[in-house]
């Protein structure tokens, strides 16, 4: 026995020494980030969440070696915001990234991301990050806008949503539903320079990849940051030739069977250059599936209601981050987390400090990813341009505005008292039980009210 | 080079050599079968099928390590003719085990099974198999219905629903939604023997856990039949106090983390006899969630609707099988299964003939279940009760009639034309797509009018 317990000591001693080894390894450079956000891919439309006949092998591979993250939100149920979101750690309302007239920025638009918003790709800067931006961006396309000018190196992609800069004869609505590449004049810029207009979408998704693969091999011996938006799934949609008619759920699904297919070539590169275990990689999306467009649009699968709306199904996310080695194989199903604590959570690794001189509305998930610790996030606002909408704090969730996009869509329906529902146990958001909850009612209603006096927008950039 | 190959051949050989082994000592013995069968559950309702707050690890990894079938239905949307279905290989309509007036037996029905039917232990007995029921029966309490004089060596578990023989003093419906033991007196039976009235449902998934592995353990020599029809999650919800208060989904999500905690004890008896690799075991349910029972109801996820309805929320199941070594990982999001094709697949597995006096509806698994070969199963039939409501051919399904449980409901709603929908490409039945395909529509039209001249129902059981 005394043998025994001998060797065991010594094994612990070795295990220890390897463990400091690998930390001290690991210590030796500071950690890469990737984030891949999908266009309106809604909560139901991976193999892993649910979907019954979209395939994700890579997705699910990923989720399967990663961290599944149930209860992720998006800052907003629309592109621009939810992008301001998490590239500043910030609600949109914080940075003039919102509105409730003109919810995103258009190609007439005259505004854009301020400058004096800190970028994740700018405070990564400050610690000799390289910084990559493929994909769309909708942060504003005038010249000072670009993502060259809010502190990424690089930039290849489209500058807004590729339904914009409609050309077509027919109604632009009907123009969604067949979709031809003529119909849209939307270009594609590298850096700063426009290098192809009409942008030829039915490529994107795999110019993209090979772009942000060539971004990681190029980078591979010093920290970086990829953040790799892709403009689909949403409408109008495109696929490369190779997923063309392939998945058993019509172009959609074909459409998130090739962004599945790229996941699986940047987690491939990773592997292959062997950086896997030096980097960080989140997926998830910038709001939900956009409903009226049918079998055009995705599924928030349990959740009810899609994009544009502050119902769970317009901005609760699939989300999953990987890091071999660092983040062990689990899903999380308690505790909630948002797009915008991906900026807290990489400065925190990163080794930069957040600022101080303004409100950053992301938490630290550090502990959460690396070792299953509770969130330290309980309360998610719900944001419709500029108004709140909702919130959710724990488990409850109290609407004071709704406003639908298919289930007898009309204007703001305003809820006094307040809708509310138990998000844990009624996904769904259909049992509503504001009687037997009185005093959480009136918690969040001072909630809100407190936030509203607090939280005075910026003028908005989109209205410019 | 040559030594390498010679080296590659050289293992080939071994591999081949102890595959030839593999396959000799499988077929020293016949396999086991385990049939573990849920009672209400959603399609939503697994981690693995999407659920956001219930944890479902067992059944998680149950779903990794095997066969993920996403398009597997039931052959009815209420309980009683679903297992007559599962253990007969037959629609409900011809063995007179449905009924559109008494929906399912009642403990003051005189009817049962029919003596004539051949279910699937009586049929596994030829070929020398021991035969177990553990949990709920529902399909006859009188004696010559019972188990045991349908082919189970033995029986333990109650005689038909868990919300039967009320003897509570406020309305029965109330007293689902805060059950109290004493408000039903549902008996406990070992094989004939009325052993416990009521039933402490408290225990009852862990006692019919315990039965299951004893069963497993004593017969675990010689071929065996463990069918274990569990009473949960059909209303009133218990649970055995370890479970009790655990999940975040409420009393409902309980029971089915222990639901998923008895899936667990059970493969791991299997692992730790050593006889894994020698059994075949299905997880699914009878039929899609209570709706109307809201928090004490479950989930159908992405699809529409819940039980006792012919839309897919009463009759998609989430399905698992497994099988170390025969079945390998994967989803099978493609080709339609069936509750029925259980019995033919375990009939042809065993070795034992098909009846050849009667028709029987499930198709052989074999192929897909250990070499992922497509589904020979290319139509579903939606009864409710003795009438066809719809049919799904490929991936249309037309709906005849239809018959809601919680949206709008009412009586019957006939349609002329029939609401036809893509099922792959919109599982939640939201999108008609009749005046696309007049052809499908005409086709779908005529097989059911063939089917319901051809197929002239027997007398109902559930009637008596």
């Amino acid at each position: 026995m005394v043998e025994i317990a001998r060797l065991r000591i010594g094994l612990v001693i070795v295990s220890l020494s390897l463990a400091s080894f690998g930390s001290l390894r690991s210590a030796d450079r500071l950690p890469n980030f990737v984030v891949i956000f999908a266009d309106d891919l809604g909560y139901g439309d991976l193999g892993c969440f649910g979907h019954p006949t979209i395939r994700t092998p890579h997705l699910d591979r990923m989720a399967a070696e990663g961290m599944k993250l149930t209860q992720f939100y998006s800052a907003s149920s629309v592109c621009t915001p939810s992008r301001a979101a998490l590239l500043t750690g910030r609600l949109p309302i914080r940075s003039g990234m919102c509105s409730s007239r003109r919810r995103v920025l258009f190609p007439n638009s005259k505004g854009g991301l301020p400058a004096a918003e800190i970028t994740l790709a700018e405070a990564l800067k400050t610690k000799g990050y390289v910084t990559g931006c493929v994909g769309k961006w909708h942060l504003g396309h005038l010249p000072q806008f670009l993502p060259t000018n809010n502190g990424f190196d690089f930039y290849y992609g489209i500058p807004y949503s590729n339904d914009m800069d409609f050309v077509g004869k027919m109604g632009a609505r009907e123009a969604l539903f067949a979709p031809k590449l003529e119909y849209w004049n939307v270009p594609l810029m590298r850096n700063v320079e426009i290098i192809e207009r009409p942008v030829d979408q039915t490529t994107i998704t795999e110019r993209y990849t090979e772009e942000g693969v060539r971004f990681i091999k190029a980078h591979k011996g010093r920290p970086f940051f990829l953040y790799l938006p892709h403009s689909m799934p949403h409408v109008p949609l495109f696929t490369s030739e190779r997923y063309r008619g392939k998945s058993r759920r019509g172009l959609y699904g074909d459409v998130i069977e090739e962004l599945d297919g790229s996941v699986g070539r940047i987690l491939e590169t990773l592997r292959a250059e062997g950086i896997a275990e030096q980097t960080l990689v989140f997926f998830t999306s910038d709001n939900g599936p956009w409903l009226p467009f049918r079998d055009h649009g995705g599924s928030a699968g349990p959740l009810r209601e899609g994009k544009g709306t502050t119902w769970d199904g317009g901005m609760r996310e699939p989300c999953i981050a990987w890091w071999p080695k660092r983040i062990s194989a689990r899903t999380v199903h308690a505790g909630l987390t948002s797009t915008m604590d991906i900026f807290t959570t990489c400065l925190k690794l990163a080794g930069v400090a957040l600022p101080t001189d303004r409100r950053i509305d992301g938490v630290d998930m550090t502990a959460l990813l690396t070792h299953g610790a509770p969130s330290l996030r309980d309360t998610v606002y719900f944001y419709r341009g500029q108004e709140l909408f909702a919130i959710r704090k724990g488990v409850f969730k109290a609407h004071f505005t709704t406003q639908n996009s298919v289930e007898q869509p009309s204007g703001p329906q305003r809820h006094d008292p307040p809708l509310l529902f138990n998000l844990e146990v009624d996904p769904g958001e259909r049992q509503e039980i504001g009687a037997d909850y009185p005093k959480v009612l009136a918690e969040l209603k001072h909630l809100a009210e407190k936030r509203q006096s607090e939280l005075k927008p910026r003028p908005s950039q989109l209205e410019m």
